[in-house]
């Protein structure tokens, strides 16, 4: 079976299609100044209002939002934390079944963990105080139930949580240090109908995101793209969109580092992080984001720099499983003619040009303190779903090489 | 604002993000053998099976539908005609309400008249017995209803209708004959409930189409990807889908006609005719559709080769409002460096090879009939939402240059 950028010319046979599934119910609207048709889509409804307490101000700054949530009936919840605890939510949780929500909107309006909260809140409520490590155990039991519908307004890109079904949310505060719990850390919610109703996707809202903020989002994107693309998982459906996606950040994420103000790269970065995150929801993560969630963990390494970390050496696992889209991305990155075996050396330039290993050496410190990590990852015995099956071994071969900044694993 | 494919090679700038709107709830499996999951997405359901004549027999004679159907609590309506009217749809509704049907499943296994048979059907019986007519006049009747639920499994590569939300019936019978009736003879209902709530698609199903029914039904999804993209209302969302589906069928239908056994083919069409829908949902049609109306209400041309026959010179016209989107899919279907403007003659060679002129003129027998059919031609005065307005007078030169398979307009 290989995949086939190949209808691209015609110079290529017709190849197999990828069968698979395909599930996207959000209703979307993206472009800039498209977060003008939020009261459109509110009506007359009213509505929880989620940010993080920084974000709250900015969007009563904000023009268009500001007014639009103004002249509603609305309750802030801006209280968001960057990797919100189970514990806080299902105290919020808790605060809004007194309180008799249910039927409302959630308007939720910040990065990934804004989001993810909502759709935490959402579950939470919707399934009479279970409690979200009891949801997260038996997602089934939100099955016959009608979630508070979320609007969506990312102001990264980004998490695509605008445009998935799942939910990280965390046992502990990440960062907390080496030996600071039991158990894992990190939990996923995932049902259908957590997808959020409403995403708008309007890049004016990152538009005043730091260089590092842009980067450290940015990668996040980056990375879930092509964790869809070397999924075996991936479809038909799913591949273009990941690619896509890759295309856009591989030139936006460096321009917005020289130049945090071309909004064209902006623009670029938010459909890259909505097209990664609908390619993400049908395929889900594979090794990358496993052997993240203890650096952050432990170390508080930001989650898209986390991610990212090791992609030069799983791209270079992967190329043994290619079936044809690693060569297919190798030519829409590097140019035509360019093979797959190109991408490890690709990737690790393009991610040392950005700091990424760097920043992970300060926050970590020694070799040896990250492979301490290995037994942390959590992936299934054989490895996850991806192109090739990622063993024990194999995990700490990639720590070693993302370590050193090469590319060979 | 320009369209970019852009993102397939390093060479390029990034091009601005076109803006718009993307929702396609529709449940998706797809790939050869994809129909085994029948049985799962039905669970314990009641539900009413809807099918052409031939087509019961050929569903009750395939082991996986056969088995899957006969294990299940069934009502079958297997005498769903191609173009079905009106008269005779609001007859089957008024007696599914006799019968007290409203939360079951409908299963539809057709081509498009039988999917979008099933939407009038579910659309009815929501809306109480208000008949279609109304309901395509005030679609909004069906806001707040709750619709039985549509399984479609197409037969033919194809409608994509499996992928809108939108469903094509008649007040008489196409073919008639000149001067057959008065008022519009096509009624379109749209309406985001009509979206099937699953949609699978086997090729498998299509392996036994003769060639005029691969190649009828081929050109509409050809004809529907190449809509949606000169359409205003195109998008970065919408363009990746219709681009692939243009790609594929450029290939794969002309592949067909030389071996109607090549299942890559087969599979390649299936795609195409579900990322047409797709992409059409979002957009809707423009010219090549309004034109052929006429052609099969009037001569009974089949829909696909009515649609197709205008092509060449309506993508003539289209250069004109070429924002970069026709030069991508020029290098796509024809290789890279060949410019936009040997589409027109490469869209005619390709049309006449599939002899889709010579059906149309055989059907209609001179171009003083075919021209007599402008002034039935459903387009706003301004010309719908093509790159470029077709006006009363462009529509005289379009269909002259398509009767002497020119590609001049």
């Amino acid at each position: 079976m290989a995949y086939d950028t190949a209808t691209n010319t015609t110079q290529n046979a017709l190849a197999p299609t990828l069968a698979g599934s395909f599930h996207f119910p959000t209703r979307v609207r993206f472009g800039r100044g498209s977060r003008a048709a939020l009261p459109e889509v509110l009506a007359a409804r009213r509505c929880l209002v989620l940010t993080s307490r920084g974000g709250r101000r900015r969007v009563e700054a904000d023009p268009a939002l500001g007014r639009a949530l103004g002249e509603h009936d609305t309750v802030w919840l801006d209280r968001i934390e960057a990797n919100p605890t189970i514990a806080s939510l299902d105290e919020l949780v808790a605060e809004l079944r007194t309180d008799r929500w249910h039927d409302e909107t959630i308007v939720a309006i910040g990065g990934g963990s804004v989001i993810d909260a909502a759709k935490a809140i959402a579950a939470g409520v919707a399934a009479g105080g279970a409690g979200l490590c009891a949801i997260a155990r038996s997602p089934a039991v939100l099955d016959e139930r009608e979630l508070m519908p979320i609007v969506a307004l990312p102001t990264t890109a980004g998490s695509g949580s605008e445009a998935t079904p799942m939910a990280v949310v965390w046992h502990r505060t990440p960062g907390g240090g080496p030996g600071g719990g039991d158990g894992p850390a990190k939990v996923t919610l995932a049902h259908p109908r957590l997808y959020p109703a409403h995403a708008i996707v309007d890049a004016e809202l990152t538009d005043t995101l730091s260089p590092h903020q842009t980067l450290a989002t940015g990668l996040d994107a980056f990375n879930q793209a092509a964790e869809s693309l070397w999924n075996r998982n991936a479809n038909a459906l799913t591949l273009p969109l990941a690619m896509r996606a890759l295309a856009l950040a591989w030139r936006a994420l460096p321009e917005l580092q020289r130049d945090p103000g071309d909004r064209v790269a902006r623009d670029a970065m938010a459909e890259a992080s909505l097209l990664a995150g609908a390619a993400l929801a049908q395929t889900r993560t594979v090794v990358c984001h496993a052997l993240s969630y203890p650096l952050t963990d432990r170390y508080g390494v930001t989650h898209g720099i986390a991610c990212a970390f090791t992609m030069a050496p799983v791209v270079q696992l992967m190329l043994a499983g290619d079936d044809g889209r690693l060569g297919a991305l190798a030519a829409v990155l590097l140019g035509p003619g360019v093979g797959a075996g190109a991408l490890p050396d690709a990737f690790a330039a393009f991610l040392a040009r950005l700091d990424v290993g760097e920043q992970v050496r300060e926050a970590v410190g020694s070799l040896e303190a990250l492979l301490a990590l290995v037994p942390e990852v959590e992936l299934p015995e054989r490895g996850g779903s991806g192109l090739i099956d990622i063993d024990v071994r194999a995990r700490t071969r990639i720590f070693e090489a993302a370590w050193g900044d090469g590319s060979g694993a």
